[in-house]
């Protein structure tokens, strides 16, 4: 890519949530440029069609994916916005066509094979697994920029992880025990119609899933694992919220040693002094609405009874998908990490 | 049934929002009895496994209908909660077993089944179509008391014609021309999830739908011309609203002559002075959260610019149609009007 | 009271939303008549210009509180729905006039006047303290029958005890180290309008707040301690939810032994198998939708990850508290437990 | 200004939603600079405070407003997002200083100061009235492009023009007799709480207001006219709706001879062709998600049972407010008219 040129961006999976989100920030991003969206047979078409919001916003079709397509668009990146298994079906080819490829699936984000195959399917891929880097740029920056493929973590995992990665790190807590409680709205939940997601059913409704059996528990073991060199365990319980956007953590742990709110906040904030896209909070306590239809993440941190409580709001889709996305691309590409984000 | 005893009632079609709440109002009415719950083959089982909300409430099975367990539960009524064309199919056998019948879909609301047909579907029981009765308690009750077969009005026409009715009978409006603009909670949309009723499509989203092609059009002219003796004609344009419950009509019409807003208020008090479940409204706009979870259908008139707005609210599953067929069922039978639905 | 007579209920503070569904629930139970409601100077007029609901439902004004006007009434029982300081100041003149009380506020529920002191403020009725009986029927339906005052538990409190105190009294949790997380629905913040509460601000929302200093926090380690026999320690966290009316608590525990959910869950049914309010969910985890508008609360438990994690749900205004206030009048006066709240 | 520059923008009013949203756009936009934000003495202090949204977006203060201060500033436009009557106050000093001026208020939207009086209050710029342009750029672009002060038109206004205006000028429909049924989300009532704006009152509530006595109304009429050289004479009636963002119009109409929906919508289209911010739908009907969050308007016309029926939606606080404002400035100072909106 010549300097003054933008990135040329192909997008995989335009009819979803995340897919329809990355297309909103790629159609106005400064540096970047869509050349076009790729689909199954099945849905195929104007994109407006699946989203009459992107009327005058955005001309492409969904076309079908064919490999060779790619060399025509001169396209630098690939977003892969489909579901685990389909990423990795995709990968390879774009790799082999020099394409630079950020997945928003959970097909690479679980390093060791065998723990993904228990949590999701077969891995397809495996040899690609230990070259992707996990594309939380506020710790994995240098490796994003160098990266041909990067695993765009989960939502929650991004939540949970950037409020708890510093306490832990300077050890003001036990790395086992830790309980994160958390809600999302409902987009969380995809596209796809369900009694789940029946507005009536839905609406003036709060309630808990997956006890002990979401598949981002593990993805954040090992990432907090990996960050911050010791053995981090936590028990990882989700809640459906009645509203669109917004997702909020609420963490338990044991310090230990006495620390205070005050150490705890100072902690947080030397962690994030330069991160363009984390706000660590005082007097305000993180809210789904400070952060919805935005690429920030909220922490903040309290000791309270003995325990720490730590809080974390993003907006799932955004900083939870498309908008870490978007990020990843501008560091991989060496663009402002706010370009088209603010 | 004899007088010391309660009104013996099955249902059938528990699994729907209009089962579900007539089965609500059963288990509690002071003088009914629901002895039974049938339904389809593919939905057989605990009632408190398609609604957890009547665990501790209702301990019956939903069960395969058959016209030969009737004589066993001693039933007096049977209420119909299923959808148009499957109504129509139980009818007959349900009159023939001696049964009073309370059908909730609009198979029996249009006298003309050439009107039905237009609307709906081939009829498949024009022989009873006829003796049929309306079930809107505050113009028919005397029909409804002596009725066997009552056909319980659709949600928008109580709505409209509860509103409409007594200020086209004095002879205020022009019958024709008139205007029925109309919301509707999603639960209107039935329990069957879609695209429509995707929550994070629905939410935070008002939409109109069905321009000119609302199956409620039809039924509103028919009723308000046979109530009025005036050849009634308007347009009915219903929207979806991001909420449960609750259904608001605002309606346009053109006087007749010079109309106060006093002398529309009057006609609205004179009409429903005795009637329990109407509150005509002077002050305070009709809103959907005064009659969300009751029986009651609040309605007000102004005139202004040289129209008259009416305004018209109720519960869309409850004045809209359970509470309705228990309100039919009350008087059918003699009891409290008010029994069970205060 | 004539055992052939409806027990006849005054109501102080019918213009807040306990008030509010206080009189709904009086209005139409078979075995109670409302007939005084009273409030401050500044809120006096017809109920149903507070509550435009309660038209057709409640003709009653709502007068100035004299004692004198009790005697004429021939009351029974005194319902306060005011706020904590104000209650403590009805009291005495109530139990003087020989009306029983059911005070929904917070002044009797702390026994120790010091640790009321310093959560609320200085308490000016510790006489009637030692004598009030905390108003939670599962567990002290004996004392709450023969109690002059009873104090209806916090929503809060409510519903946490429910779940923890059987799991807590069986020894198969620590009882320190608890944390209950909980989330609200928006009219447990009261009917006064606030910046909080604006819907914009609200809706699309979810926000913690309270972090160590909830009101309801001693009030649980209270009747937990009480109920138990064990030193109850626990750390509670609240969080506004944007709908109208439901609670959730979200506990977390350690286990003193390997236990299963399912011994967790007999644990559970055999506390409440007599208890018509409340129901032990085992597949479908409790839900706010499940009980919104009703006076049951759902609990489950599940063992997972080496902790134990334990879900209750309520509507906060009903079960959390008009309804369980209705559910202690019953009790009080022999009436079927159930009576007017199903 | 010199053509390389932003252009400097000073916003007066932050604290309130058209404020907020207005530095959202404001701080992203590629062609201009906020350089100062400006308030009342009761309300002064950083940006984050009143926003916490805006942190790391926005490190501006307001400060209180004193016209010495504009000329360090540089300032080439002045913003005012504050109340009717409050905006007249500042618009001759800021003309005074050489700024050019967009007011977001309804001061110098209604032509005559008599029509102002009646619906506002006494007019005390009347000088300025007639210098004003009134800011919808589909229509005015060449004078909003010339002008020293633009009005801002409202919301309600906005929306029901753009899909009337051709609709009216082509003749298709009678001028007179027109209805407007709205309906708006609640930050469309502003950021200062009371009892119809708190959650628990307004969530799940659908309700009318304003009968004949919205202040929109005489503006719609008054643009109409002058659009269309017709005498339009419309009642407008809104409601309020559970959501926070979004407006809908649905219009009633006569035509004046038969016209299909085909040629409705072709007159739609002619008249909107080049207008980045118009679309006009054809088989998916206008819906506030489609619109919200963005400065979109979509329109559409049916005829449908021997009437016009045209839908309009849009974000109240974007297009209906600042994001049109910030499309006004884009026409003012030659830039792109989509700069920072898509």
């Amino acid at each position: 890519m010549a300097s003054d040129e933008n990135v040329r961006v192909v997008l995989i999976g335009g009819s979803g949530y995340t897919g329809f989100e990355a297309i909103r920030y790629l159609v106005r991003h400064p540096n970047a440029e869509l050349v076009g969206v790729f689909g199954p047979e099945s849905e195929l078409g104007p994109m407006e069609d699946f989203y009459p919001q992107l009327t005058k916003m955005c001309g492409l079709r969904q076309e079908l994916f064919e490999a060779q397509k790619l060399a025509a668009l001169r396209a630098d990146l690939a977003m892969l916005c489909v579901p685990h298994k389909v990423a990795m079906s995709y990968v390879p080819a774009l790799l082999e066509a020099n394409l630079r490829v950020i997945d928003l699936s959970a097909d690479y984000r679980l390093k060791d094979p065998a723990v993904y195959e228990q949590w999701y399917c077969p891995h397809t891929d495996p040899e690609h697994l230990s070259e992707a880097v996990y594309g939380l740029p506020e710790y994995y920056a240098e490796e994003i920029r160098a990266a041909r493929l990067v695993a765009n973590p989960g939502c929650y995992p991004t939540c949970a992880v950037l409020a708890l990665a510093p306490i832990v790190k300077a050890g003001l807590i036990e790395p086992a025990g830790i309980v994160a409680n958390a809600i999302s709205g409902v987009s969380g939940a995809g596209r796809a119609p369900s009694a789940k997601t029946h507005f009536p059913e839905r609406n003036e409704n709060f309630e808990p899933y997956g006890v002990g059996s979401h598949r981002h528990m593990p993805e954040m073991e090992q990432v907090l694992t990996a960050l911050t060199g010791r053995d981090v365990e936590l028990l990882f319980q989700p809640h459906l919220c009645p509203m669109d956007r917004g997702m909020l953590c609420t963490i338990y742990a044991t310090p230990t040693r006495e620390a205070t709110t005050q150490q705890l906040t100072e902690t947080l904030q030397a962690a994030y002094a330069d991160a363009p896209f984390v706000r660590v909070r005082t007097d305000v306590l993180p809210a789904t609405k400070h952060v919805a239809y935005t690429n920030f993440c909220d922490v903040a941190a309290r000791a309270a009874k003995g325990r720490v409580v730590l809080f974390s709001a993003l907006d799932n889709l955004l900083k939870g998908a498309s908008g870490q996305a978007v990020q990843n691309m501008n560091v991989m590409f060496g663009l402002d990490e706010r370009a088209g984000l603010y």
